[in-house]
């Protein structure tokens, strides 16, 4: 069974919407509004309608990546984001978030897949993900390489999988006339938005908590072969030892880790 | 004959998304990198694909008012919006362009559509027209007013239509989850955007430069009687009153002038 | 309280599609395959999420024509012809589901509404409700009338909303290049569809059994004023009087009946 | 240069909707209303918005393809189908078309892409690049073999690329509830459509003359690796052996000839 990260009601007006973020009996719950799932068992609000049964050949490593972050990725990145086949993207950050969005880009065939990060570990991760292009963001002149990599003009798509303000401006100075800007992101503050210059240039600007309206699509594509999302999990610890699994994530940059799977003792 | 504000060659990748506002051999040309239109004679560049016959019924007022504002506030503001039936519209400024937002948001049947602005006089107007609130930005306290006349959670669609940060500050804070913010306005410096709270909104911010790819569709609203872009004319004057003309513009509010039209002396 | 024609569950993979028609524990289930709702009091399956509040404003007169044909004429209809502003519509049937079309229809603004049918006082209700071409379909000379009126190459958007071969056909030879066909009508028998000449005619025909999606948005149409479909409403009898209702409505045409009410004792 | 196989103006109404299959100055002209372009110099009307510069990367085989049937199988088929990530999709009959729509449904990343034909090679060739399961239909079971790969329900999306009754007359057989039922192939006369269950399905089926809008897209795949359309050629002729190609193309099942090339002597 998939639990998922966003509960929803199946009833309300947000809900009717596929909104299901923002449930009015629901919405962003676990591990929020109450606690999470790290235990040996769980009783989920809303379980009718926020449970997903898995299909044949899907693992618990994949449901387990499935609950959240390829959802946000692929809802909040590559569909807010609107890519289209032959697409030129930039997706700025590589973290777990972001190189999801490396693999759930490719469902609609980009031409050219930009990652952009400081972590040389993580932007060779991202190639082997299918980036076609990755730019270091440490040496302060990723604007300039994104742009002359996409040809001169920018990229149709940017997506900001990082949260920061500097993360959010370098999306918004690659992006091509008609482009779109993905906020994946969780901000603390706000940012600069140049509109002194993108007023003009038919941009699209977005943001949204993830709804996992999408759960049943990527459950279809695991089970086809088509995705595989337990690539990112880099590391598995027993329940009893989640106090070593927190440390390890919490080191993240050294112990090369992207997702850390905890298992039932 | 109508002379669109955009020329386009309709041959470049641009054109061929309908994007004329950024043709590679045309753009904003008019008024902008040539001189403008107000003589008695222009020759106007692509000739062939930015002018448009006048359908029969269509007069040469109504025709001034579809080269610009009307699918200026059709495009950037209702379409960007993504208005729909039922929808709840805040309209933040009542000049013309505001006001061709308020004729043209009706072509999708809204259920509210709240206008913002300082000047009685516009706000009058803009009632008239067809908007079903009046705010008075002037009281500092028009966020409040809009979200209490939505219903409390705020509107579906924020129509930005006057270029300086604090209307813009307006409009995205008014904007319910899931809505949009269409911006409209010219602006001259970049604005703070609320991304602390607006990341997990799931709302849509857009800009963009007139395409005037309604044009058409305009034409045949004016022809069959649903629109009537005339009414924003206030005043007229001969070409060789132009200076007038430029005065009576210069002083709208205490003239209570929205488009001046020049005739042919 | 406003019970919706088709009972949803809301958590089944139809009803997350918003296709509720199809849902797999409900469906068109009142009057099909359980009895419909002609009593003083109801059970209603599903009623969670089958049932839809009255807002501030909404009479039962018009919450019982928003039960099934609004939502009808607007989904299979209006919506899946995608109407635009500007668009020259035909619609072949003056029932009262072809007339809620015409009524619905506006909220996209139209440049055109033909209506279709042999009912001459069905046919003047149209004009009243905002036909701006009526089409006397018993001349057998429809199509070259409709053709004619919208110009020569035919309308953008032709509904059906009776139900029979001919009237199918009608609709798919009046269609334009580009255009939709959305179909209504209940059909018993197979039609013959041209393509030989359609295949390149870049045409859309779509059918549906109503999903009851836009309930929301058609109760806050009538809440705001913009929607009147207590309109249709043409004869009320109480409930002990119910066999009079159907000779009545047995005999439309003569009894020049749109729909009946049924009240209360 | 890429040669469209689709005139257009750039100018008119059509070609404004990117519709250009029906533009009025142009449309499906050579090889039509007058030669084609066997030859070795040909004059192409509206040559400034009907020839495509290829870019670095793609060659004359690629380009050639690029002129009718890859835009013809995507926009026709797979754009018209609305493929969507994780759909099953149907694709009856495995001629150049047909296997064209192989390879471009991929760009949208079906979970399932059946293929039915009754010539074994072309099942062969389809499966190789890209079918997930194959279908005889000479058994004359095809309908059932194909509901049972789809897991009961029918296809999301049924794409005909033939162009005779039985073979629409199996999509429509196939196609799920919600589904699309594209049309390619060119008919010479009407099929008999199922209204009589279709009505209450909700599908969707569509017509179109390819307009080659894709051209510019496809252009940019092939560029970037991610489509090879010369695996569709399995043969080449000097253009002064062009009887030889022609017998070949008309022996194609025995051949086992997909698309047979001309080079200049």
């Amino acid at each position: 069974m998939l639990i998922s990260c966003i509960t929803s009601c199946g009833k309300c007006d947000y809900c009717r919407k596929a909104m299901y973020s923002h449930c009015r009996a629901g919405g962003w719950v676990l591990g929020h509004t109450i606690d999470g799932t790290q235990a040996q068992f769980v009783r989920i609000p809303q379980a009718d309608s926020s449970l997903y049964r898995l299909p044949p050949g899907v693992g618990e490593d994949a449901a387990v990546m499935l609950s959240d972050i390829f959802p946000t990725a692929l809802e909040c990145g590559v569909l807010n984001g609107r890519i289209q086949p032959a697409d030129q993207v930039a997706i700025v950050g590589a973290g777990p978030i972001g190189l999801a969005a490396v693999l759930t880009a490719q469902f609609y065939s980009p031409a050219r897949i930009i990652v952009a990060d400081r972590d040389a570990n993580r932007l060779r991760v991202a190639r082997e993900l299918g980036a076609t292009d990755l730019v270091d963001v440490g040496t302060g002149r990723a604007a300039d390489a994104i742009r002359t990599l996409s040809g001169g003009e920018g990229v149709d798509v940017a997506i900001e999988a990082v949260g920061i303000p500097e993360t959010f401006d370098l999306c918004q100075s690659v992006v091509a006339p008609g482009g779109r800007v993905a906020n994946v992101g969780v901000h603390g503050r706000p940012v600069s938005l140049r509109l002194e210059t993108l007023w003009a240039h038919n941009v699209t600007i977005t943001t949204r908590l993830v709804d996992t309206a999408c759960t049943p699509m990527l459950l279809k594509l695991v089970a086809s072969g088509r995705l595989q999302p337990a690539r990112l999990a880099t590391h598995r610890f027993r329940l009893s030892d989640a106090m070593r699994a927190y440390d390890t994530f919490g080191d993240a940059a050294r112990e090369r880790a992207l997702k850390v799977v905890l298992e039932k003792d």
